[in-house]
């Protein structure tokens, strides 16, 4: 019997969790770093205050929950805008829009606030590090597997990385204007570049 | 006679006004945007909190005049990278490590500070932006001047654009770790590539 009984408060238990976490990015990409705490996620969640700090007794617990919750988010949005593409032949343009999707959305604004706090901040440093290191290998998977390139060549392996900081740099421009014209045109022209480039590699048939 | 001797005063009271503007952008670039306050930045000037209050009685009155003197900093730095390549040709690898010095220094950290503050408060934003595209403006005339390249040519306008959004993302990759290996790897990559692109469309004689 306590089975049963215990298995559905788990399941209440988690979902408020993940009700917290979701909140909480949410609040970091509209409200900033320093607007987000605990109460206003809890607000935000519709969650009392008092079962919030039970998930998340300090700011620092929600904070540390939050930044694992966007990573996982950010990892996972590179794989589903992967899977989305199927296995066929993906124009080079296409591939480009959806590197520049990961850099435009409420989920790279929230990481970008948690950036600039773990900037002049040695303790957030450390623990987002890793987690970087984690987006930016599936955000080069993504990338290379869509473009089919031969990732033993070291032109095509440098070039992707080079595209997805122009990514990240587009991204970073789009934060306080909306940049889109200016980057359509950008990507038009990189598109051309990059597929000559992809062109001249190819073995020939 | 007066006038002897409200001179001097009006260098001090601008020395010291020039002293705290230089205290509030570092202190934004290594302690944020958070951290940085009237007192703070009185301290780190070595001037008392009055005087400091004198100049800038609000955070806001001192955020706004540290905004634009970081901007008047940045065009500078800018300026001064041009003046100091001179009229004779400049190697592209060469002007690829100028422009992302733009991108890498204190200057940019700080300015990532105000973005950030600036991506949630739309105060910040309206101030910052108009300042923002005199930069960018500034930015582009450094890298296009320095590659000598023709601006009516739209590939390499185009190209010039994109360059700068590359170093920006790398900017942005160098804030939580030193990227400088990884960063080397991909510039080396992408001058060769803009080396290509401008010869392509370098007039034969």
């Amino acid at each position: 019997m306590s089975r049963t009984v215990i298995e559905p408060q788990q399941d209440r238990s988690r979902a408020t969790r993940e009700r917290l976490l979701e909140s909480a990015v949410t609040l970091l990409s509209e409200t900033g770093w320093n607007n987000t705490t605990v109460t206003t996620v809890a607000t935000h969640a519709g969650v009392s205050r008092g079962a919030a700090q039970h998930h998340f007794p300090t700011r620092d617990d929600l904070f540390t929950a939050a930044i694992e919750h966007m990573t996982v988010a950010r990892v996972n949005e590179a794989k589903a805008t992967l899977a989305a593409h199927g296995d066929g032949p993906v124009p080079v343009r296409e591939v480009l829009e959806s590197i520049v999707g990961l850099y435009t959305g409420p989920l790279f604004r929230a990481a970008l606030q948690v950036w600039n706090a773990a900037a002049v901040d040695p303790v957030v440093r450390e623990h987002v590090i890793p987690l970087e290191q984690v987006v930016a290998r599936e955000a080069f998977r993504l990338a290379s597997t869509l473009l089919k390139i031969n990732r033993d060549n070291p032109r095509l392996r440098a070039i992707v990385a080079a595209t997805l900081d122009l990514g990240r740099g587009l991204g970073l421009a789009n934060i306080l204007t909306d940049d889109a014209g200016r980057r359509t045109w950008v990507l038009d022209a990189w598109c051309v570049e990059l597929e000559s480039i992809i062109a001249a590699e190819s073995p020939t048939p």
